[in-house]
């Protein structure tokens, strides 16, 4: 039972609990209305009362009278779910990490001295963060002509997705948070695509880190999955050496055991799992908070691109193409990086549907990448 | 009339215009009550009426009965006047950049390839963003021990300040914004304190830019001066070579010829004029949307930090003190970063009160750092 926000055609916009092709209008089943007759799930995220309100809902799902609450998925637009506080994306795949290295300093340690110690990330732009289905316009930016080396602005022509999952907080405003205390303080979980334009970000990423190259758009799945929904496929992760600092160790499991796919145009071109993140939402969590910065309810922080040891398993275009190098052949076609007309929809799910691992859909988070605007002309 | 928030004791805050040292009260006054009666200033921001209800209230003022309406300032909290969309902080003082790229690479060019063909920047963490009088608590982080090149975590040993102009984005929301555009697109504009601590910057940054560094806090004042109210102070901005790319061309003079000025515990260190900056706001607009990035009204972008080709016109202490090299010498005292205890305030004005050039004051964004929390026991 994932939350999501969807406004019923012609009403207002309320939270609800999706329940395969229906959704559970929460507000007239009486559940926690002064909550969930909202647009936004902020509200429920600050309350702490998450579990209470999934509890109630499966309860009434259990009973007899709910027809009535359930309305169909054909009949409401399902919107952007939350208002983003802030948003940090993180790069947390020890192979996503070392594949990029490789291409990037080819002569040098795959991994920067910092990768082991600590989670790197950034802070990313929340405002163009859109809910799955939006179109994705390519976006112009200054990049350098490979040719002649000269900077120039024109739409991006090495367009990439990253195949991420994003963690929403909860609960109260809090900083210092110990990894083991992370369930405390997170909501929920989605999938994320946080779209990238290698071209833009190669020109300006020194020494600020990425910005326009990541800005213009982050796909989210609109289904948020609770992390209490989750427990069971909290696993251990790859040990860790060295130790990192003490605000980062933890003593419980902090892994999912999420299978994760990439479709390119319907075709699967990725299939992996989060389960061997290199760092955990938990210390991600922990890091972005051990400077005294405080969190709210609704901010967000993704994961960084999961990419697994082989190939296949990789959760970019750059890695699966190695930066052009040696393009992907597809059934029909052949990509380096994404061309206008490309769908690209990332799926995950937990379990296999027996009894002690029930499976749990993240459903999609899609996007078909349209053509660059034309030049301003002032 | 710069405008803020405010809450009067025992009532609930809202929109003020500011007089000296008293504010008025603008719902109170029956102006714009619908976007004044609030405890933000967003919806004035997105309304586009700001000009308006500002040259309500001089009206008012230039009458005879508005002293009902008027409040001392000390009988108000002074707020945070803005819920801060995104915040983009920038990089563009030549004077600055040079003055780093002398002291962490001293062997190599001081400018990096891109910061003379982009305003270099990158987000920073909205949800830390505090008014003028916000104590700054020491950041812990992961920093690199110099003897021994260890990492581990403690409080920060290099805390700074930076002195910086930020701008906030009113009206519609837009991409592709024309620099020649942006006073279409600009409420106003407050003086912007980006605290930095250099030692956990320094370990964190490569690849993905500043993170635990800077967002722990940025302290900002708490009037927010429009930009009709800066117009007689925009100027021509030094000349840019090579000409950037044609969305960065302006034909209008976007420079601002703002004098400033930092006092570290009430003892002036820097001294410099905002009107130098190699990039100006309008074009550091332009570039946060080139890439198709919508703005939204209360979203925020500060210019970088403010130095002048001179020592004495520097707008930090790592380049005051050329990284802990040449400590500053104070009346009293010896600094190479901020100590425990610490006052840094930001004051800034425009003109010399003559008729031709009223004086416009943006009063003072000031923070007194305290130490560092202690060490977390689980």
């Amino acid at each position: 039972l994932p939350f999501g926000v969807v406004r019923p055609h012609g009403d207002d916009a309320r939270v609800v609990v999706r329940i395969e092709d229906r959704v559970l209008d929460l507000a007239a089943a009486g559940i926690a209305p002064e909550l969930t007759a909202r647009p936004i799930l902020n509200a429920l995220m600050a309350s702490g009362r998450g579990s209470e309100v999934r509890d109630q809902a499966g309860e009434l799902l259990n009973g007899k009278n709910f027809e009535q609450f359930l309305l169909d998925l054909d009949d409401v637009d399902v919107l952007l779910p939350v208002a983003v506080g802030d948003y940090v994306d993180f790069y947390s795949s020890i192979h996503h990490a070392t594949n990029l290295g490789k291409i990037f300093r080819p002569e040098g340690e795959a991994l920067l001295p910092n990768w082991r110690q600590i989670p790197v990330g950034y802070h990313g732009r929340t405002g163009t963060i859109v809910v799955s289905g939006t179109p994705i316009t390519r976006p112009r930016g200054v990049v350098t002509d490979l040719l002649r080396g000269n900077p120039s602005c024109g739409p991006s022509e090495t367009l990439d997705f990253e195949l991420e999952v994003g963690f929403f907080v909860g609960g109260s405003t809090a900083s210092h948070i110990a990894p083991d205390t992370a369930d405390a303080h997170i909501f929920g979980a989605v999938l994320c695509n946080d779209w990238s334009a290698r071209d833009i970000q190669r020109f300006e990423y020194q020494p600020l880190g990425p910005h326009l190259g990541k800005s213009f758009a982050t796909t989210i799945s609109p289904w948020v999955v609770t992390l209490d929904a989750l427990r069971p496929y909290l696993v251990r992760p790859p040990k860790q050496d060295p130790t990192p600092a003490s605000y980062l160790r933890a003593r419980r499991p902090w892994a999912l055991d999420i299978d994760l796919q990439v479709t390119l145009n319907d075709e699967e071109i990725t299939r992996t799992n989060f389960a061997g993140m290199y760092w955990t939402f938990a210390q991600q969590l922990a890091h972005i908070t051990v400077n005294g910065a405080t969190t709210r309810a609704g901010d967000f922080f993704a994961s960084g691109t999961v990419s697994g040891p082989n190939p296949g398993e990789w959760g970019s275009l750059i890695e699966a193409s190695w930066n052009g190098t040696k393009p992907l052949m597809l059934m029909e076609d052949v990509r380096s990086f994404l061309e206008d007309g490309d769908t690209v929809t990332l799926r995950g799910w937990c379990g296999d549907g027996t009894k002690s691992r029930p499976r749990i859909g993240f459903g999609e988070a899609t996007g078909t990448v349209v053509p660059a605007p034309e030049e301003r002309r002032d």
